[in-house]
């Protein structure tokens, strides 16, 4: 069995980000510059942000953080992006999700240039993904196939069951992992809430994608022997014995599952990383596709 | 067993159309009007776009087909393309593929106004299908659905199985049918070409729906019993028997699998006359989201 590392592989992503960026200011070229609004101050969203802030940071990228009270009005919220779109200095910015109930999140999302949509979620970079032309692809699922790349885990003709359908997640990574492409050629299953006998559909898979968000739901009855499991759940429960009075606890019974495994991804330490990574691979990317 | 009856299904669905362009008419509101473009002289595409316009008359649109001959540059195309997104007597329109190799088909589905993309191909309608914002549904896609709306065949927590990932079928049928709604909530596998062990996948399905296009790929020993089977296949095979030369043959063998069926489509008459239906209902919607 392997771990799949993700705090060393999203490491060594942001090593040769920060070559890159020594290499273009050697060259005179820009540096890549990622925005980030958040509102309100949701803990694990300010500490998203905040990781986010210095990832750039650490490999050497500009980056600007917008604050805003969580009683912000969506005029205001939007006002803000057309102008991000428009500020030159700005090569890609994200909206830290969810926001406040008085702001329309799908309205946001369209808002946003899809050329410095980062995140990923504007619907002109969905369809560009089903498509497979040139566009950003969502940071999540772009992190769990470059785990997938960087591991050399195979992937064709392999059966795939992702669990959970997520706009962000599970959703688009059905698209990505059927495409005709590496990481890809699976021939992937969508497990869902309505799903019947999904002990059984879990275990015909070669893979299993584990993105509900229920804690330990993944048990080792459900997977097979030598299969490759990937762990996207990060729910936070309550941990006593902790400073900050909580962990992060994934969707699979990694205990029990890992034996059974030829790869599996630890919670934390898996995909959370490779978020962050995959970000800031999209905001050096959305500077070279306006070949700068 | 039943058939779906697609030439019935969709006579119904014209007819639900000529009804609200006469009332549109006694409304003084404007009639919705196709416009179709045809490069060349390939006989399927001839005959595609025939029926196309025929529909609009029967229903009472007005339509307008646009001829090129083969050489035609992809700028003339694509200048054309530009002028019906500005014609506002033209409320969608539809590039009938494929196109000559001169020509980029994706530059000019890229290069149509998504609030006229009848044929919802357009990168936007795509993204917009993924997160289920309004927009226009691939047309075969679509009247797989309206089909399983019209039979009233149960889809949630049904396995799927779609054979083929092309763009303009099976990926985005894939996606349709595990979205939280009817018809929708199944659990969807897409299969293709890498699959491996595809008769035990076919095996397992409470709905198939065959999009490969090779003809009576889907045998008998693939299909369980009581299942629901959908061809989108439309093969033209040689039939000397036939006074134009040839036949349409789907991707089922329907005379073997038929009996193993709860609901069946057949080739032709099955999903076929429902890809036109849909672009009817298609081109009213854009009409109809102008607010006119």
């Amino acid at each position: 069995m392997q771990v799949i590392d993700g705090i060393r592989i999203s490491s060594e992503i942001k090593q040769e980000l920060a070559i890159q960026v020594i290499e273009r200011k050697t060259q005179g070229k820009k540096i890549p510059h990622l925005a980030a609004i958040l509102v309100g101050n949701d803990g694990a969203s300010m500490s998203y942000v905040n990781a986010k802030v210095k990832a750039c940071e650490e490999i050497g990228f500009e980056s600007t953080l917008i604050r805003y009270d969580s009683s912000v009005s969506e005029e205001i919220l939007l006002a803000k992006v057309l102008a991000l779109n428009l500020d030159k200095s700005i090569d890609g910015f994200i909206v830290q999700l969810p926001l406040p109930p008085q702001i329309d999140e799908m309205k946001i999302t369209q808002a946003i240039d899809p050329l410095k949509d980062v995140d990923g979620f504007h619907p002109q970079n969905l369809g560009n993904m089903v498509v497979s032309l040139p566009g950003f692809l969502p940071a999540t699922p772009m992190g769990i196939l470059e785990l997938i790349k960087r591991m050399k885990i195979e992937t064709e003709g392999k059966n795939c069951v992702i669990i959970g359908r997520s706009n962000i997640v599970g959703m688009p990574l059905s698209i990505m992992l059927g495409r005709n492409s590496y990481p890809g050629n699976c021939t992937v299953t969508l497990a869902h809430s309505r799903t019947k006998n999904l002990s059984e559909v879990c275990l015909k898979a070669d893979i299993i994608i584990a993105a509900i968000g229920q804690p330990n739901f993944i048990k080792a009855d459900m997977v097979k022997k030598g299969a490759v499991v990937i762990d996207v759940g990060t729910t936070r429960v309550e941990d006593s014995s902790r400073e900050r009075g909580w962990r992060l606890v994934g969707d699979v019974d990694y205990e029990n599952v890992a034996p059974l495994c030829s790869y599996i991804s630890p919670v934390p330490g898996g995909v959370g990383p490779m978020t962050i990574a995959s970000l800031m691979m999209n905001t050096l990317k959305a500077l070279e596709l306006k070949g700068k």
